[in-house]
């Protein structure tokens, strides 16, 4: 993937931050960078944009999408789907635009699995007692929806050595910068330096 | 090297800027950064001082360090021996400190072998032009030893794919920025962190 742009893959259990923090790293930082927009084949809530917050699409054209193997990933939740579509960041990334895939850590291991050089970033909150406090914090949740998102954050701890970099949003700002810095520096990486040494020795 | 410091690698041929780059770095960035102090056999030029600029010791002290294991690399250099001693670097580590080894690259392949998680960086100027124009430029070498410094720098560009990272030094600072990001992004890296995810979900 040389001379293109990053692939990212940023998760992390439901109130580490995620999407607050790419937020962040968006406005502040990297001019470079996209949030990829996943496909869903859930409705358009009021103020969502076709092409902004997902790409909408149902059910029949989904199964077509999927059968086409046009995601790179893609999972059902509750009884909608949601996919990341392949030929959207594949373009972004030949582009040479560095793309974000805000995603669940079984879709990462996914992407890792067909994009060897997709980087990996875990975000976690500074303790799990202030991710239970997140959660709880929310009161847009049941009991059981909540015992359910710390469930599924303490499974996903045990397998967080998926990751290839781990980011403790103890400050938003702080994860966002941290973040920024793993892009520069991956780009410094002799991996995927796009300079030719051997014409540099000419030059 | 869990709970520890950084060990870091600086090459780059000469008129690369390395030592510029480092001061930088240690001036404006990364407060918990040190740079390594060398054993060497040479006299001490007016204004060095013992154990600020290197730590001077006699042929025969330096034979018996070797013989003894006490540097990670050695080498002789025209007519005197500079090493880098094993135990000086251990105990910056050990308490913590990110300790840069400004050194070629032959010594620096020669850490990377004993130190498998050392951080190689290798700083290269913007073009071979300009390489060539500093090296000229610095008025205090002979034509021979000119052309000796271009070979070398031509010889060394072509095994530059040994390290880890690669920084065009077209600007100090932003050269500096790059190599303090490169430290901040390798401390997040899962097989470096210090996060006990075990107790963290206990927590």
């Amino acid at each position: 993937m040389k001379n293109k742009g990053l692939l990212i893959v940023i998760s992390g259990p439901s109130g580490a931050g995620k999407g607050t923090v790419c937020r962040e790293l968006l406005r502040s930082f990297n001019k470079n960078l996209e949030l990829s927009i996943s496909v869903t084949t859930r409705k358009p809530r009021v103020g969502e944009t076709e092409g902004v917050n997902y790409f909408f699409r149902d059910k029949d054209e989904f199964a077509r999408m999927v059968e086409d193997g046009e995601f790179i990933e893609y999972a059902k939740v509750h009884d909608n789907f949601y996919g990341t579509p392949k030929n959207y960041v594949m373009s972004k990334l030949e582009d040479g635009k560095d793309v974000i895939l805000e995603i669940d850590m079984q879709g990462g291991m996914k992407v890792k699995h067909v994009f060897h050089e997709a980087i990996s970033i875990y975000i976690i909150p500074p303790t799990f007692a202030e991710l239970k406090k997140r959660i709880e914090g929310r009161g847009t949740e049941t009991e059981k929806d909540i015992c359910k998102r710390l469930k599924n954050a303490y499974e996903e701890l045990g397998h967080v050595n998926n990751y290839d970099y781990v980011v403790v949003n103890d400050d938003i700002k702080n994860a966002a910068k941290k973040i920024n810095c793993i892009l520069t520096a991956e780009k410094c990486r002799l991996s995927r330096s796009n300079i030719d040494f051997d014409k540099f020795r000419e030059g």
